[in-house]
């Protein structure tokens, strides 16, 4: 596998919506045989705190009435499941970016296990030499 | 034409702003030779719905009254009409997600003549060896 | 250093959260000896006008009001200064899109000495054959 077939993802929105879509494009390219390295900041840092990683992210600004109920009765399973799925299925690691974290005034003991460490920006960069998206 | 030569974009906003800049991407990339993938997800396919293309989706929950007098003002052609160019011009596809075809409980029957099917993300990752952009 | 090392960012957003979180990217990639080609449109764009481009541009809709002020209690350096530095490591050009300028009515010299030119999409595609990022 050469290093052009990572997939960096670069998550920023926290919503239940844009995390779920991260979640599934993660599985899906883990799945493929990708190795899959996210870097979380902002509001999707927030979403990974250990203590609100289940609760009610709410959908994008953008989603009509019918959309949140459409996304309330499929259910399914949680994002950060769908993460943990990619997990066991290949390589995928999750780091918080160190900017935000002194951001939001958060230490590692304060987010959920799925995040493996934190790291800079110009860290980050050293494993994205293929595609990188931001979410 | 290498495989890296492929823009991937996952459309996941449905605003008229982030469509249009999609289709003029997309437009962009195929009027260059390279071969585009688009994967219609959440938001996205449901603007792409046939009955609800052409009306008035909106624009990004930042975009001031300013920002939207302006997009009134250019009018200019219709972000569909820009992909049916992509497509005239270049090798572009379209598919829905299958996972946020079930989400907002639609059948092929219901979209665009745009899209060109629907497929998991999986699949999807068996066409993107390059770069994945997510809109 | 092959084309393969360029990161291109299409930046659409103008929230400050959004610009901070790309400046930030644009910095660290040319940090690691990456090539930066970053195209301006819609909102973003706007942001980068001369005389607006210090004032608050907002937070994206989704940052609750404790995000808001943890954002402001960091307080560090502007996104503007961030893109600044990121020119003076590296090779970083910023580009306004033609179409948004038209769109917004702008013309160079309303822009920020930041942005070097203005160009269309298909030629910013010339220089963008590695990953695609829309922020």
């Amino acid at each position: 596998m050469s290093e052009a077939d990572t997939v960096s993802l670069v998550l920023f929105s926290g919503t239940d919506d844009k995390l779920n879509a991260a979640a599934i494009l993660a599985a899906g390219a883990s799945a493929m045989g990708r190795r899959v390295n996210v870097l979380l900041q902002y509001w999707a840092l927030d979403a990974f705190r250990a203590d609100r990683i289940l609760k009610d992210h709410g959908a994008a600004a953008e989603a009509s009435a019918e959309g949140r109920a459409a996304m309330e009765r499929q259910g399914g399973q949680h994002w950060s499941e769908t993460f943990q799925q990619a997990k066991q299925i290949g390589e995928v690691s999750i780091h918080a970016c160190s900017h935000s974290m002194e951001m939001l005034g958060l230490v590692m003991e304060d987010l959920d296990p799925l995040v493996d460490g934190q790291e800079g920006v110009a860290s980050f960069f050293l494993d994205t030499s293929g595609s990188l998206t931001f979410i």
